[in-house]
């Protein structure tokens, strides 16, 4: 059973699945001795290192062997690392999830595509709403944040009211969905929160994180100036970014055209919802745009972050369906790049440079704001919620030990904040709390169909296969004599060039026959004939070329 | 042969084979009818996606099918990326090489221990210098870098004076070393240059670099408020780095200990060359600084870009033979991360901060200023120098266009600003400048003993091995009927799990004696074999797993 300590009696326990000590995955536990919530369900993108994983979810373990007490997952808002790992989940286990309404139909799109069966039982919920789960209350109100229609969630629980801001910043005028509602989440807390989450995301940065409105004074002037194309590329779910875009297409007589599969959707959930303002005919398609003259177009586009198979990197590669760069295009980096991105996102703009294209990103100008609280709207957050208990959320540790900070200097009492990482299991009660006990809550690697945790050795393989490549020996052996039935054949990949391999590998069997040889003519056994074989073929090649491949013997018997 | 146009009568020709369009691997060649002379021989770190890779140099065979031609190699300053290649240049090319006395002393050193022979032909130069070859003169000028003894060089040819900057920066009050030479420079270029190649690094940047002394002030502050002990992470080779830390613990009654090797060389040859002041017995090794009290001792290490085996990684990970992190430590990370390697260096500041450290970095304190000219110190050289042609060198493809753009906003004309890329071949004439060829001028990669270019597979090979793993299946296949004579052995790596290996592969075998039975009961060649059984296995793996490992068949005769 994960987790060997059994719940205090009247206690709260808190044990956070993912989002604490790494960007991403983040899944959060509320427990009492009758209920489980979940906040939460996302996905971390694979760093470098994860070759070939397509993404990283929570090991939800200590739920599936509670699975009686899960009430539901409570969704804060819908990006892929709040709300990625839904279709995973639920696979595991098939609880009610209850999401804002353009979170929701975004999951109710990924549930459909993904989970035999389309999407269980999918609330939309808007701020607000209280719905009841066993011991608990939860209510969901207005935060302001990169995508529209995000929340926090206060959950009132035997022990006292908590509060989760989801990701958030504090914006009094955005430029689409409300303003951060004060109102709310003072009166949630009237009397002091018993716990407060608070996302730590840039916990580190000094000041306000700025609101959208002044990206959008910015763009406005940059693309009024432009004389020929005008490229904006942001996330797919940046909204307000698209709103952006089309104020400003509406004012400066130009038609937007939305490249890329993703943000088409977005913007069309948000439509829909209202999130969205379009002028009728504004909207056009990349190729009614190539129709248009240059300065009466602006194309939107994906691969801010430089994704391979972004229309972005596509155009800066010569290589998108519709749309060629020329001379006189000017691109827009709308957004900053994640770190872990920075060479993709360079390099694609050196690309797009050398195509004779004018490149502006967030360096030079104001084009972009990020969508999290920075120290002096945390400390707001502090201050309308006055909490007993605090422990910082979303972040590498070191955010959120400078949140920890934060809330120390702002007169938590040191005793009352804690700065947990994945799996720990906090419990509080009337008295104090106390990290009881810690889960497993490591990384759960998805690669195609399969799902692997941390000990399976395939990333490892994978490493060392990716420094040295490989090298196979088949190896025909006579059962009757337990020796060389015939020459060992050698084959490599990502080890040495074709012209190498040739007489290096001639060379390498010379020395197997060589060292098999000095052994005398005894019956060897498989064992130790495949021994002699990798420890023989590994010093052989390293002599030869300093490199150490995975050396992998095969007998096959004749 | 390398370039397919003979040289212009009575031209100068320029082609840059490495630095123009990257970051790293510098060498520029400068050529008339009779002679050629190359500035810097550097290497280029590889990025991630060169997986396995030691380091990437120069492709010299423009140079070696002129062997005859060139003259020297004629280094600006001894960082990697300007002498790395050296060692393996010198292999296929050995010409002399004149450096200044630091650059050399560090040459030397590496000669040394790589090339069989010893050092060959290694001159030390000082500013001021002037060396005759052939059709050229060069003269060495002191230039501000992080690098002590870094100079610009101007070389007299035929058609007039060419002024490369190194990398440079103006600094009118260096740490160490020399302020930059305005007046040299300025005498040089008296009736103006020929021809301004100048460092680009920066270029997108305005204002100015800001000086070193900056940083001494901040950091004297910074160490003076620490308490317990203190780790100062930099370049090896930032010497004024070293002199800040060895003044502020002189002045604050600390001792320093040098921990890395690359760290300790460089300071000894520093030393050894007067740009090093050390007070007597101030510095000290680690296992004595473990007997001191904590406020008594300054760490200096190496590690700054997150390097896996740097002395701060070590610390980071608790794996360092001498000393342990403890609560009330206090890390200054003095540098900035070079792009590619923020998460990296994130990733050790996170672990820093969870063994109970205080990390102080370039982005919350004032711990670091680059080595190289912004905006206002480009437009300086250009003011002293009037050059009649531009070629903006060192830079990422954007950097290079934003000085170019400086450049003609300068007024150099426009059709004299070259913007070259690596294996370009610019030639200048009285009328003026043409691009008149392109000539192999890739990356070279060095694994090992092996070198390859960029023609050779073994990269891809290694990109896909590290994405989807490899799959072995050994075909023991009779010679009398052409087919299976036992069953098929399948053997993975980085592909699936041992546990899902078993079932899996069992049934892959099933599959291939199934398509193979399919076949009819006629003779198969070998080809026919091992397509049809590669075809069956792709196929039926990625049905049964959606990825799609490197399949490799190998037939056996029995």
């Amino acid at each position: 059973m994960a987790g060997k300590k059994t719940q205090t009696p009247g206690s709260l326990r808190v044990v956070p699945l993912g989002g604490l000590g790494e960007i991403g995955k983040n899944m959060l536990i509320l427990e009492t001795a009758n209920d489980i919530l979940v906040i939460d369900a996302g996905v971390l993108f694979p760093a470098v290192e994860m070759m070939g994983v397509d993404v990283v979810i929570p090991n939800i373990t200590y739920l599936q062997e509670r699975a009686d007490k899960v009430r539901a997952i409570l969704v804060t808002h819908g990006h892929e690392d709040h709300i990625g790992a839904l279709p995973y989940v639920l696979r595991g286990l098939p609880v009610p999830v209850y999401a804002p309404r353009m979170a929701a139909e975004i999951v109710r799109d990924r549930l459909r595509e993904y989970v035999r069966g389309g999407e269980g039982e999918l609330h939309s919920i808007k701020a607000g709403d209280r719905v009841t789960f066993g011991d608990f209350e939860a209510e969901w109100f207005h935060v302001c944040h990169s995508l529209p229609d995000s929340m926090g969630i206060a959950i009132r629980t035997p022990l006292g009211p908590v509060i989760h801001t989801g990701d958030f910043k504090v914006d009094n005028d955005p430029m689409i969905g409300q303003p951060f509602d004060y109102g709310r989440v003072t009166r949630i807390a009237e009397d002091g929160a018993l716990l407060l989450f608070s996302d730590s995301t840039y916990a580190e940065e000094e000041g306000y994180s700025g609101s959208d409105r002044s990206v959008a004074d910015s763009l406005f002037k940059l693309i009024g100036d432009c004389r020929g194309r005008v490229f904006v590329a942001s996330f797919a779910s940046q909204v307000a970014r698209i709103q952006i875009v089309i104020d400003s297409a509406a004012a400066h007589g130009r038609k937007v055209a939305l490249a890329g599969r993703s943000m088409t959707k977005i913007a069309r959930i948000a439509r829909e919802l209202g999130h969205l303002d379009v002028p009728e005919n504004l909207l056009i398609s990349p190729a009614e745009a190539n129709s248009l003259p240059d300065h009466r177009v602006i194309f939107m586009v994906t691969g801010s972050q430089g994704e391979p198979s972004s229309a972005l990197v596509r155009l800066s590669r010569n290589d998108h369906q519709e749309v060629r760069v020329k001379r006189g295009d000017t691109f827009i980096i709308s957004a900053s790049p994640i770190p872990g991105n920075e060479t993709a996102v360079y390099s694609t703009e050196n690309d797009l440079v050398r195509l004779g294209a004018r490149v502006l990103h967030s360096k030079s100008h104001l084009v972009h704001v990020h969508g999290h609280a920075q120290r002096e709207e945390l400390r707001t957050l502090l201050n309308l919620t006055h909490p007993r208990y605090f422990v910082p959320v979303h972040g590498e540790y070191r955010m959120l030990k400078a949140h920890a900070d934060l809330a120390a200097d702002h007169g938590v009492p040191e005793e009352n904040i804690f700065t947990l990482v994945d799996g720990d299991v906090l419990e509080l009660s009337g008295e104090g709390g106390n990290v009881v006990d810690h889960v497993p809550a490591g990384h759960i690697y998805v690669h195609g169909l399969g799902e692997w945790d941390e000990n399976v050795a395939v990333l490892d393989e994978r490493r060392a296969l990716s420094n040295d490549g490989i090298v196979t020996i088949v190896i025909p052996r006579s059962s009757a004599t337990g020796r060389l039935a015939g020459l060992p054949k050698i084959t490599s990949s990502g080890f040495v060039s074709r012209e190498e391999a040739g007489q290096l590998f001639a060379d390498t069997v010379e020395e197997i026959q060589f060292q098999l040889d000095r052994l005398g003519t005894q019956k060897l056994d498989w064992d130790q004939m495949d021994s002699t074989i990798r420890g023989t073929v590994e010093r052989f090649l390293h002599k030869r070329t300093r490199r150490r491949p995975l050396i992998v013997p095969v007998s096959i018997e004749v």
